[in-house]
């Protein structure tokens, strides 16, 4: 056999090898010469393609299926055809007989090459778009998952040979594939013995080869061949937590679900968690016990949804903001509560399920991926997996807005991370109007600049506010409040039609203008909707959003500056917030710096996709330990120009910054200074010529 | 440093390493020059002479002790002088004041090397003599335990840095003491944070340093310095479970003490066991419940002894028969039953102590030597390991004498093993007046081949039975039967007084010479005491002896048959049994072969001893898992020449053999035939001329 470059130099091939059939696989390009009657299989194995197989080559398992691509591929050289591949067997035709071989698909175990060929590899694995949220693309994440399931048959005691029964399957194990210094999980040892009778010597093994411990291990073990294995990739989040059960043999994500955080009884944000813990003696306790049997909850619920025995999950990544990640491990977070928020753990963990209660298969394996730091937890590490800023050139800002806004930003040469406390007004909490996105709520909001007169969608509600039929349909539903998409909608637009200023301030000689400006004690608010229930947006409203968006946006600036760039060339907005959001108005409101809008991008639950990503393919799991390691972590309060940077944002969109792409979609109103405390702002744009 | 080597060349040494200080460490005859200054500890360090040291050169856990030998040593070239070391500093003499020194030690890690010196490393790791019974000496286990304790001082928390606790506790025992890629037990991921901060960031760490997974564990953790850590050497015997508590520091036997095995109320002897597993539902379960609490319950004997927390053991070593094996494991020995007698796991273990419900600390480790056979088990090869045949050329032969002995041939070149079922008989069943071995009990014998008078001597009496004031002493106690090592020794004066012939028939000729040669039915008996019990050796006796010893010496013969020896150069026995007989008469019975009597020795609970050589230095778990992997093991049932070795065994000595060596001590009998059943024995004496 003789591997090939993608390059065509066939020059320095033997006559031997230029004899041997080539054979190229899809979609990885790999290709190489074999002689006539290799198993398909075993050369996808000589050239490291990825094709699965647990019953070893007896035909059984079905899992190794390829396509051959019949046709003259020019571009490599290859005249592919049907007759270039053996017959079917006795073997396979047993197999398509008895489980189905779809059209055109072979057993590549029992395939034998006869001449050239170009071999398909399907690829079973993209993530489906519509549980991972993914603007851009679907993802392929390249298969590599930390459980194996390998059949072996093992040979029967013998007294003049007197290996134990575990001692000759590991001979076997490493005999038929290739494990060396195989240990098992200690509750399997008294189980080996009746398994291999109950599977007449024929038994299938679960191999880890991702134990921290660096030796693989037999995980589970059944009689004859157990052909499926399960993994479970899970965010825990402060207020849900999100799970994909996923085949770690096809890569398939067979169902996906959340539920609440029933911690939430015990605080709404992860602050008041902390104080619950301060301030009662079993509280830790009590929420570590709540988050597992929610965990637990939540893998019986997608086990049903996919119709899977829970004991089939052999394998689980979870992520989690520190608070979270602390408390699931039976952690105290006082620590976090505080500067200076000290981890009592960072880097990547593993255990058994069963350590620390998780209710799934006996040997199942949990792995956590590490932290950034005390308020940048395991959840952000999993959005950089899922994200990549190191692996590319540009520079990437990654924004995750919850309670606590954790951002990346960088590239290839450094990435640098922090966390700002943006509180939960983002969410809806302490907006006078505000809700959670359910029906009734407000999700998009337009100000008409020259009437001021609003028109909005409602969630529930096909129509918009000014279109027929709106009333009849929005009766249903009411309409009830304002969910944080359309608060940045609804602040930006009253931005962008003058109704405030570049401050915030609500200009009371507006009111002259239009009914909708109406006095409010010694400020103005405007009048959103006027029905069952009347909803305003209150300078106090206001001030709350700027309070949250400077926080967020100096955060940002504070690691732009520490990456010395005045400018991001990409942003990706994770978590649910960011994909409800229009990026332009995020711009418009100054939540992120000026970007070209085709660049700024929101990907959904990217922790919950770095979580599968490191799920399926173990080499995500080093990859984000050692980017963890290199991330620089800035923490806001310590940094000397934080406040500035944080009094600069309070403006709309800056006070100095310039938004040069915004400009060219958006025309952003003139400069207008209306001051509620007789300041005057403009004062500190002075600044900008001093830096 | 220059490491110099044993012989004196120093002519090689260049200027400078001549002027630097010569310091000999003993007893190991390590040498090295250090500059002026360097502590002595180091220099230590660096000929990797073993010294202790938990504080790591704080002078703050005086483990790292040793003295100055004063004096010319002709020998060496060297003049060692007080002089030679530095003062005490302050350092050490606080340690001096609050916790003494004795007179002449000092801390090696304070005191540094001023000239030449010889420094003698105590040694406190002598196995005592009276706990494990050494014929041949004493011994030093040179120590290298699994377990180091290892103090360091960690970071605390910093905003710039966010490492976890745990982390930066990881990155310091990498610092201070070069651990790298630590892991750390579950259990005390919760904990870290709050120990670190009780410490006043000063923590004592248990490394374990020989953990299956090969990456070293942090087991345990304490605030400050914790200067004590405990091992348990282990011997479950069918009969007696034997346990020793040791100083992992020091190397010192704190306490030893023994139990019955609780699952004797199961059945006497394994085979009963394993039945009462066969026909009890839960059987296997209550067996495996009653070894691990009768195990913990001496666990807490010994430490109570000992004066030690219980939590302070942090690491075990379990030597066993397979069949304790398997049911201390939890494991089915059903199969230990029958051929193939089929073990469920042979190779060596490990387990988290918690994990088989071993309550020592929540961290401790358990390791089990492997097994060599379905019935040579871990204790055989902790009897090995101890003995070590396969680390000399002479030929040993090691027996473990009981319900079934186990058997180890062999040298360098090759080790064989096999068991042989000699049934209860050495232990004094099945024999009408046996006993077990307390006061009473009849434990030698003489019989005047003249007047076929004997005398005896009784446990809990002084004199012989012939001598003054016996009968007075033996009426405290009684007479009460016949213990193991007597019945070997009367059995064997009958024949060498010609009571009995070579094939075991009780002669009733004799009963004209002596009133004790006295008529049972068919048969005849020997009268050995005719006080309130009547004490005799029946035929039926002297055949269960014949028996249990065919079986044995049998087994003996197939495995010099299967080295190509007609002769071992060196006997150990090894158990109690072994530790009471008298090599002489047991050769005299033909229980072992011939051999020089000087090299026949008891050494007591050999297995036990191996357990205490691998729980204090884990280089000797390789080295027994190696052995283990290389012996061969002789099913004996199988082999076709085993009938004929027994049937010829069952004459004394033998029918076939000769005992040269034997016979310059004894004067054997004239061969002399008395059968019982009209057979003629000697015609099988040809058999030897035709191998």
């Amino acid at each position: 056999m003789r591997i090939e470059g993608t390059s065509d130099n066939e020059s320095n091939m033997s006559e031997a090898a230029q004899t041997d059939p080539l054979v190229l696989f899809m979609p990885s390009g790999k290709r190489g010469r074999f002689p006539v009657g290799t198993p398909v299989l075993d050369a996808a194995r000589k050239l490291g393609v990825y094709v699965e197989s647990v019953c070893g080559g007896r035909a059984t398992c079905g899992r190794c299926q390829i396509e051959v691509q019949e046709g003259s591929f020019a571009k490599h050289k290859i005249v592919s055809s049907l007759a270039h591949i053996s017959e079917k067997g006795p073997k396979e035709e047993r197999y398509e007989k008895v489980r189905g071989l779809p059209e055109g698909r072979r057993l590549s175990c029992s395939a034998l090459i006869l001449g050239d060929l170009v071999v398909d590899v399907p690829q079973d694995t993209v993530v489906n778009a519509q549980v991972v949220r993914k603007a851009a693309s679907d993802r392929v994440i390249e298969r590599n998952a930390a459980v194996q399931l390998c059949y072996v048959e093992v040979d029967e005691p013998d007294m003049h040979k007197p290996l134990g029964d575990l001692d000759r399957l590991k001979v076997m194990l490493e005999k038929d594939w290739g494990w060396k210094d195989l240990l098992i999980a200690p509750y399997l040892i008294p189980q080996v013995q009746q398994i291999l009778r109950k599977g007449n010597w024929g038994v299938t093994a679960a191999i880890h080869r991702d134990m921290d411990s660096s030796r693989p291990f037999i995980i589970g073990l059944w009689p004859g061949l157990k052909n499926e294995a399960y993994g479970i990739a899970c965010d825990i989040g402060s207020t849900t937590i999100a799970m994909h059960l996923v085949s770690l043999l096809s890569g398939r994500i067979v169902a996906s679900s959340g539920t609440s955080n029933p911690q939430i009884r015990f605080g709404e944000d992860l602050m008041s968690r902390v104080s619950y813990v301060m301030m009662n003696p079993d509280g830790r306790e009590a929420m570590t016990k709540a988050v597992r049997e929610a965990v637990n909850g939540l893998i019986g619920k997608v086990c049903e949804e996919g119709g899977v025995d829970r004991h089939d999950v052999l394998d689980m990544v979870f992520v989690a903001n520190p608070i979270m990640h602390h408390l699931f491990l039976g952690i105290d977070p006082t620590e976090l509560g505080q500067a200076p928020f000290a981890l009592a753990v960072s880097g990547a963990l593993q255990y058994w399920a069963n350590d620390i209660d998780i209710d799934v298969n006996r040997g199942g394996r949990v792995y956590l991926l590490p932290c950034i730091a005390g308020h940048v937890g395991a959840d952000a590490a999993g959005a950089t997996l899922s994200e990549g800023p190191y692996r590319q050139d540009q520079m990437m800002l990654l924004v995750d807005v919850g309670t606590n806004a954790e951002i990346v930003l960088g590239n290839k040469a450094r990435v640098v991370a922090a966390s700002s406390p943006t509180g939960p007004a983002f969410e809806g909490a302490e907006i006078s109007s505000g809700q959670r996105a359910a029906p009734g709520a407000i999700e998009r909001v337009r100000i008409d600049p020259e009437t001021l007169e609003p028109r909005f969608r409602v969630i529930g509600v096909e129509q918009w506010s000014n279109e027929e039929g709106f009333a009849e349909e929005a009766a249903k539903v009411g309409v009830t409040g304002i969910c944080g998409s359309a608060i940045i909608e609804v602040v930006a637009e009253m931005y962008l039609s003058g109704i405030i200023s570049e401050d915030g301030v609500v200009d009371g000689a507006m009111a002259a203008k239009s009914p909708r400006i109406i006095p409010n004690g010694r400020t103005f608010s405007y009048l959103l909707h006027d029905g069952e229930q009347r909803i305003t947006v209150t300078q106090n409203d206001i001030r709350a959003i700027q309070l949250a968006k400077a926080a967020l946006y100096a955060g940002i600036k504070l690691l732009m500056e520490k990456q010395g760039v005045d400018h991001v060339d990409t942003i990706r907005f994770a978590g649910a917030f960011g994909s409800f959001i229009d990026p332009k108005y995020a711009m418009v409101l100054g939540l992120i710096p000026d970007c070209d809008l085709s660049e700024v991008k929101a990907v959904g639950n990217a922790a919950g996709t770095g979580a599968l990503m490191a799920l399926l393919n173990r080499g995500h799991r080093r990859e984000i330990e050692q980017v963890v390691g290199r991330i620089e972590k800035i923490e806001t309060a310590l940094e000397g120009n934080f406040q500035q940077l944080f009094v600069d944002a309070m403006a709309m969109p800056n006070k100095v910054d310039a938004f040069p792409n915004l400009a060219t979609v958006v025309t952003l109103p003139e400069r207008k200074v209306v001051s509620d405390d007789g300041g005057e702002g403009g004062g500190r744009r002075r600044r900008r010529s001093r830096e």
